[in-house]
């Protein structure tokens, strides 16, 4: 038996070599695995609990991407995080000696301009009412898409019912984007939810519906999803997830990278977006256990809903460890 | 046939009298509503849409509340709004000529205090975060429970991942209580998520779930739902709603009120509050005109869901008119 220490902070596993462990779900290693990519002709990695965790690189990432690279393998990006720009990213990616280019990155900062742009937005004459942070405003900015909000509080204090009733909203706003918001409060909600009901056409757009996300040490912070659930109830809408666990986003990158679904895999932790969205599209897909998806969790699940392949980290993907 | 005009804002009903006006719905008036409550001993109340309108009293309101009492019935007055407390509640009702004691009143800031004191919270030591205004933090002092939050922001900013992890939540919170919250933020969002996830048996009391409340002029503003749903998806918790459309209330009024439910009616004009909760207790249910639900709406909905009666106001119930 090869006893095996995971990287993952806190959880820990001891497989024996490909075995089986437990029920339908088996651990591939560094010997096995890679054999399983070679008619893969893109991956698409989700990077938080794949690439590193916060701002710790998992062991061998680096040298894991050198590896498919030099396979010939297309190489993508896909994150949830709405937080940071594509060229943010990169600089994160390069912080952490991950050899990345903006191009290979799809942010959900990104896919909340592209989705506007894939719907004619930049040249409705319309703005966007921002709910969200610095990436996205950059990835507006970079799509021709202006926009009000963002960091900058603009809205007026919401705390009576007479000010909610003399309330008049920009009439040019065309779309709601809601992202991760640490500016987020109930005036912002008043705005959001009178131009979703009252501006004709006005679109909501969700850069991911992600309920909250671990930033160590056993704590987890809201994420975007409660934020899109507050507007999506307080405005009698249904929000477009721009995001992995939404509709928009495979199709898109299918058109966009020139995709064949058959020879493309996704490599994620979370069953929900990542593992979700790649069967949804019947993707190869690949879980690594250096995130949020424990064994315990796999094992409950029924065969149709467990990934293809569950490795340790990303390394023993591309047969290193 | 008689024409017969609301008083409700924008919506207009002509009625026959006690005539059939489509499908299975029909409008009862003065010579025919009255009749139908000759068993019944306690009539519940909603009030905004029933009694008043925002600050517009609904015709002969204060009147049909003097038939009702000279007839010997018991009254109860039971709102989702968690903004006011009893006593505010009561001078609410006294300015607009309405003669009702704060014993009558079963406001959801009254009832989030009872539910608290209903499973013990009181003798616990624990205090709760209250995500609410002054009639949830009212009715919390009168019950002996001490809380923080409510109209003082007493958390700190949560603008980075470094905030989130370093917070510090006080550990004797032992509930996190949700209401209309003007205040509300993505800090006290944090927060509040911090406490449903890490103190043990901390739990997530809504004051309601109404999604949005008309305010006039056919604004809505959003409501305490979107923050309750906010919160339960950051957390990953479930809310007990201590309001109409929640599983406590009615148990509890029957309880404390010692109501027989075949004897009691509930006059609302929310299909999914007011009636709902006559519905499910075996009460008898009436809907006014006057606030959110129209005829057109009443028209479409199957036979089950339909109230016993649809009256144009509150004033035919008593006769009058």
């Amino acid at each position: 038996m090869l006893q095996r220490r995971l990287l993952q902070q806190g959880a820990r596993l001891t497989a024996t070599r490909s075995g089986d462990v437990g029920g339908a779900v088996t651990v591939l290693d560094s010997a096995t695995a890679p054999e399983r990519l070679r008619d893969i002709h893109t991956l698409i990695f989700d990077c938080d609990g794949v690439l590193w965790r916060g701002s710790d690189i998992i062991r061998n990432a680096p040298e894991a991407l050198r590896v498919f690279r030099q396979q010939g393998k297309r190489l993508l990006f896909v994150t949830n995080n709405s937080s940071k720009s594509r060229a943010e990213y990169a600089s994160k990616f390069g912080s952490l000696g991950l050899e990345v280019s903006p191009e290979e990155i799809v942010s959900s900062s990104y896919c909340a301009a592209a989705y506007l742009s894939s719907i004619g937005f930049p040249a409705s004459g319309k703005k966007v009412l921002l709910l969200g942070w610095s990436g996205v405003e950059q990835e507006l900015q970079l799509a021709g898409i202006p926009f009000i909000g963002g960091r900058e509080l603009e809205v007026p204090a919401m705390d009576n019912i007479d000010s909610m009733k003399q309330l008049k909203v920009d009439p040019s706003i065309g779309a709601v984007v809601v992202g991760w918001d640490p500016n987020f409060s109930y005036s912002r909600l008043v705005y959001a939810s009178v131009c979703l009901r009252e501006l004709p056409g006005c679109v909501l757009v969700a850069t991911n519906t992600d309920c909250a996300d671990h930033i160590g040490g056993g704590r987890m912070m809201p994420g975007t999803g409660g934020l899109v659930r507050c507007v999506e109830t307080a405005a009698g809408a249904t929000a477009v997830n721009v995001a992995k666990g939404g509709e928009w986003l495979l199709p898109y990158l299918c058109r966009t990278y020139n995709l064949d679904p058959s020879r493309t895999a996704i490599v994620g932790d979370r069953l929900d977006t990542d593992i979700h969205l790649g069967r949804q599209g019947g993707l190869f897909t690949c879980l690594p256990l250096t995130g949020v998806t424990t064994l315990e969790r796999l094992r409950g699940l029924p065969v149709g809903e467990l990934p293809d392949v569950v490795v340790p980290s990303v390394a023993q993907l591309a047969g290193l460890d």
